[in-house]
């Protein structure tokens, strides 16, 4: 029996890069292109003019399929799952549709990754791990073991709990504990 | 914030009776009648001669679109939904084809399960919750709440968990407890 200590790890903001396609299909769009700076702080649903854009771009076919990956992020989770037992959680139940698109783009981006370690669900207060990382406060709020927070535009001003910055850093936080 | 305690549900075989349909499909292709008596205490690839049979029709599309339902279970658990946290926890990610044919099952049958209360994943050891009901005892063994196996074909042979021998038994189990 194992007794590695347990990660979720969450996809949209953390494993990809969710604002770099959310500007890039607000440029093919409209023509207007909006800089990263720009949208820092803001919650996904106020990066642009109009409010139902960011839902717009995600019900779109292949949005989930076609996500660029966080930088470091492949090398980082293949090290992690050497050594922890590693588990994505994402809370793709709001979008049916992703469901397949995700577990194509993990098959595709994360081939070492294997079935049994994929939860797609709605809420995560039924997830039970020692650490969970996401971008997103809500998530770790009702997360009883370690909650980090990945840095994302929409979290930047948040507090309440530890940032990784990078997946460099999340690397120091797990191996540099010694 | 809600203190009710937390049911995580197991579909097939628990919501779905996957026996019933594995015999069908059976006589469909092969024209030979096998009883429920025949199959009892067996495992799922040893039901038939053929011993991939039942990964066959697994892998048939419209097979998890079209499961019967168990006997009282759309009755039972919206009962259980007035008064739990109840989940709905399947390890379809063996199956990722069938991700979305289980959505919209559930949609279908069980319209007041949210997209919030349905986990799809492989490995139930990520799940916390006060009970699990399952048909498998290799999923209740990494449970660490209250463990409930629902009687099924295939299981009937086991002593390890406590029992719910229907959905009106485990209304039973749940509501007269005082």
């Amino acid at each position: 029996m194992s007794k590695r200590e347990t990660i979720a790890i969450d996809m949209d903001g953390v494993l990809a890069n969710n604002m770099a396609h959310y500007l890039a299909y607000h440029f093919r769009e409209t023509g207007i292109r909006i800089t990263e700076t720009e949208i820092q702080g803001k919650p996904e649903e106020q990066c642009f003019e109009d409010p139902d854009a960011v839902y717009r771009y995600l019900a779109m076919p292949d949005f989930f399929r076609t996500l660029p990956i966080n930088p470091d992020a492949q090398e980082v989770v293949q090290r992690l799952n050497d050594h922890f037992n590693v588990y994505i959680v994402s809370a793709a139940m709001e979008f049916p549709w992703s469901l397949v698109e995700k577990y194509n783009w993990l098959a595709e981006h994360f081939p070492f990754i294997s079935w049994q370690q994929i939860v797609f669900c709605g809420d995560k207060g039924i997830v039970k791990a020692d650490y969970m990382i996401d971008d997103h406060c809500y998530n770790l709020q009702s997360f009883s073991g370690n909650s980090l927070l990945f840095n994302c535009y929409h979290n930047i001003n948040e507090t309440e709990f530890e940032r990784l910055n990078s997946w460099k850093d999340a690397e120091r936080y797990f191996f540099s504990k010694g």
